[in-house]
């Protein structure tokens, strides 16, 4: 157990007024209890969980049944609570009475990672407590990474970087989508725990659309547009970056679309400064888009943070008014998307500091022409 | 769209009351409507989402926001929205609306399938809506599988078996849990869609943790018991198995673990005939370990439902009481755990008929003795 990230609960709760927090997201699970869950997104079931972690009175608490019991053990400073099987709303409610003793408690817990079925029973069962939403104070503490976090992203990254130069040596004319995403995801199968999301692999026109899922019947032809966009895990912590390369020569409009993203993103990372808003992040590029007459083909945020979850705080988006602050690891991800010819979009990741940013990607920017 | 199953959710709506059906499970939303999603998990937030289908009248819609509309436009028989990004409770109610039109209808919605916040928002914003919990109409009507879904889901249980031949070449002293189980990703990975959950890799007492996560520093040992649990996606469908292999001479005591765990699937398999409550099949394994004296170390239900997701109705254990019908499939694993010294389990697939069932699964039950 980290004791600063405890520390710095333990204050958050005491400002919410929340005697004990009830955690359910996997990514929070992780962070708090050093517990790692091999559930892939953002909310565990209670009919089905991993383990959830109930903080108290400074103490992590760890309740898993026994399929997982025998992982919660081995865990420093962590108090493993078996709980019985079938898990039940009720299970779990008295689970976390074991922990927190008699007496009414106001106990926090998280809205946005609980199913709605779930977190009607357990308020049926815990009706007797105050229950308060803890989700933002939660995924707050972690928007600001420690230096040691930020060390394992920009490893993260620094792998994701080493696959794009592992992977565009196996690009040629005739490959599939499907091909160079499972090649992307094997290299990062190997050196890090894998990928932070399924890759993004996109031949031509396909690239126009911002989450396409790679094909294994499209085949790659000469003087086509590419788009990668992948990250590894390392240690938990995710990479994530995107990079266009064309196989053979440019167009003339590969060339201007390529140009208009570069400079949108450059223009992006010149701007940012601690203390900006995220809206005024993402102002930034779109600003830029709309003097060129072209922001009507950008058609989402510009980024989103990173760290043990693929897309986390703080959104870098018009509707989005988070404060950037010194810790704070983010995307910077224009892109310009026209159905029917194709797409470009280039992405870095930032990690804020006192006076500017780190760019945690190395890669070069100029767009890459594969010789045949 | 897939006439048959629209049909029968029709029908289900009909009998329910319901005269649309809002579906946000992902395997639901691919189910009912062909959009395959890349979303891991059972449930989407309104947040972030993939695709949303909306049920009403006998026609299929899919609300989309602009990062995907274009794969829902190119499915057959389904009507595609685009609806408005940043997606918000607002936002999906309005394309709902949108759909539906004007007056009060009665809508059913999944309570597993929405975050806790997300339903909220959606309830407030539908309030003048009736609104059902419909997530069991919607599962159950997935659980009886169509032939072709059988055919699927064999075709997903042969690559696994495939799988196995080929993994237990690579299997000697020295090899670490997470090569072997890197092995087995990759095999599935180049021969089917991927594994249909992380595989399971274990060595010696580490297969006493029914829900072990392969470690990169364990090394296979001489006469060490390995577990192996793993399963391939076919058009989405999934495949699930255990086998178990000793690397070396099995001992006394593997030979009697595994006798038990065999005898008792054995039992269970020969008992399983349509008609039966589910936790009448769970009970053939769990009296047979209760006559033996070792009930007290099989720590889970005896199997679930597979289809789609790799865990779905219906479930077979204590508490479970559905009723087993021809077109179901489902695992038969029960295991024995000894923390300190290891486990066995052994899971086969099987699929229901009129007058039994199919054993989807043909890879050999022998205990395997891999010589070094």
């Amino acid at each position: 157990m980290d004791t600063t990230r405890l520390n710095r609960l333990q204050q958050a709760m005491s400002r919410a007024g929340l005697d004990a927090v009830f955690i359910t997201n996997p990514k929070n699970v992780n962070y708090y209890s050093g517990f790692h869950t091999s559930m892939p997104g953002e909310v565990q079931s209670v009919g089905d969980p991993e383990g959830f972690v109930v903080a108290y009175k400074g103490e992590v608490h760890l309740l898993c049944d026994g399929r997982y019991i025998a992982g919660a053990q081995e865990l420093k400073g962590v108090s493993p609570h078996r709980i019985d099987s079938p898990t039940t709303p009720k299970v779990v409610s008295d689970g976390i009475r074991a922990i927190i003793g008699d007496g009414r408690k106001t106990i926090g817990f998280e809205p946005d990672a609980m199913l709605y079925s779930d977190a009607l029973g357990m308020l049926e069962c815990l009706s007797d407590m105050q229950m308060k939403p803890a989700g933002d104070l939660l995924s707050e503490i972690r928007t600001i990474k420690s230096t040691a976090e930020v060390d394992l992203i920009r490893e993260a990254q620094k792998i994701t970087g080493a696959c794009f130069d592992h992977v565009v040596k196996q690009i040629r004319v005739g490959v599939s989508e499907r091909d160079i995403a499972f090649e992307i995801d094997t290299y990062l199968r190997r050196h890090s725990e894998g990928s932070s999301f399924s890759p993004i692999v996109a031949f031509g026109e396909t690239s126009s659309r911002p989450h396409y899922g790679p094909d294994a019947s499209r085949k790659l032809e000469k003087d086509q547009l590419v788009l990668l966009d992948f990250g590894a895990v390392h240690q938990g912590y995710c990479g994530d970056m995107t990079r266009m390369v064309v196989m053979g020569k440019a167009t003339q409009r590969h060339k201007e679309v390529y140009e208009l993203v570069l400079q949108a993103q450059l223009r992006c990372l010149n701007g940012i400064k601690p203390g900006m808003a995220s809206q005024e992040v993402d102002a930034l590029c779109r600003d830029y888009f709309r003097e060129k007459g072209c922001v009507e083909a950008f058609m989402h945020g510009t980024g989103h943070g990173v760290g043990l979850a693929i897309h986390e705080n703080p959104r870098i988006k018009p509707t989005f008014q988070q404060r950037i602050a010194p810790g704070m690891v983010f995307t910077v991800e224009p892109g310009l998307y026209y159905p029917g010819w194709g797409g470009v979009r280039i992405e870095d990741m930032v990690a804020i500091t006192e006076s500017g940013y780190e760019n945690l990607t190395t890669t070069p920017k100029s767009l890459l022409e594969l010789s045949a």
